[in-house]
């Protein structure tokens, strides 16, 4: 199985956000750490605006079991990013995406991560089935609609 | 002297920036220490998208002296912010500016802050004086154009 | 009033922090931002481990009203700093810490800051009396007993 | 191949670290990003100490070229953390380094990173071979010596 997506257009869903001071390290790019930071914002972004999680009211929430990424091309501040998603695998408690990113003025891929979200009770922090509402609007991501 | 700014048509340049989840800490609100990166985000793209600041070029570069932030009311992620820049001071070496964090849709400042750049040479970290160029333009930012 | 506290040994508290390699900027120094989340992290913890705070807990939390900083000299990664604490002022609802910011090797003070938390309620935010027991607390830290 | 590094003892190095009151987010533990932030943290700061590294000088730099954690457990502010580094696998250009994320006072590893370094020409930034002083202080670090 390819999982493989290094075009903006594989992504069915994007997110802009522009970099910042701090996101450069001593070498004067995009420190490799803060690209898991625009992971977290653009799927949790997506989630709370698409009324599928609500952080600090909601009796099951999703927490992060794994991420990954690999660094292609260096990112810099100031710039203007994209930050593409799709979903990869929807399980029973799990999801995986599959991000990219790129530079806003640019075609090829400066890095690709995957992310991993188990549901759990946010008491016990056991897992638990996906919601049905969360699951049906996850599965419409796992495609290109165009 | 009354330097209160807090209505967004007090500053002439606005930048807007949205917030990342992990800007949120343990109450589900911005954390008081990420306003400085909007701080020094805003500051440092104006300079360099104005061509009066190559942060890894210059000979003469800008570091912070002092900075300070009164916080009025809370941030959260999602959402997006306007910042307003204001320069209220320029110095032989130093300048002075003033900044307000807004809430897009909002009127009301949610947080005001003091930043002063000193001037310095890149090697030795001694103050120099502003660059001409880079003085002129501060000064144009020192007033409210409309 | 001179409130200005230059030497590790006017501070009655002092804790060991190392920097990290993403405190550091383009510029190869901590960046200013990262002296606020040393504050944070040495207010909370005094706080927390003398069982006067229990952030996810407690109907009474302290948030910040105003914080300030002033940058003497740089720090970089890796260093080992020494943070000093003392209580400036008590007031009803507001206690005002004085920061100072130093390298564990070298006498001379690299920053000095001030933070200012405001007890609120956890439910409305609004101003609340200062616990007795962290009141007490509180008023031990505003001098050095030595 | 079993490279799973679940015990301390696994580890041939260890650094000691503590959590900051912003490493925590919403859900009141430590962020999956602020892992990486370790990683980098302890790598670096082996090749600074050791001579190995001098970040703004090198011709020849370590770039990150992918980064991975599994998270079993959650770790919050204030703590004191234990971070074991063993490198898994030294190539011609690359090093793999394996990190586990402990706890101090427990013995059960509560995340376990993978981190490969690049090293290249600092201006090119193309692939050269890991200096041989480098390569040979690596190569002690494959196994754990006790």
């Amino acid at each position: 199985m390819n999982t493989d997506k290094r075009n903006k257009s594989d992504y069915p869903h994007i997110e802009v956000l522009p970099t910042r001071w701090a996101d450069n390290d001593m070498y004067g790019h995009v420190n490799n750490v803060v690209y898991y930071a625009y992971f977290d914002t653009v799927v949790n972004r997506l989630l709370i605006e698409r009324g599928w999680l609500n952080p600090l009211e909601d009796k099951i929430i999703a927490v992060v079991a794994e991420t990954q990424c690999q660094f292609f091309s260096s990112l810099t501040y100031p710039q203007i990013l994209e930050i593409g998603l799709i979903v990869e695998r929807v399980g029973n408690s799990s999801v995986t995406y599959r991000l990219g990113v790129f530079c806003q003025d640019k075609p090829q891929i400066a890095a690709q991560g995957r992310f991993v979200h188990v549901y759990v009770d946010s008491v016990t922090r056991h897992p638990v089935p996906i919601p049905a509402i969360v699951r049906q609007g996850l599965l419409a991501l796992t495609v290109h609609s165009s």
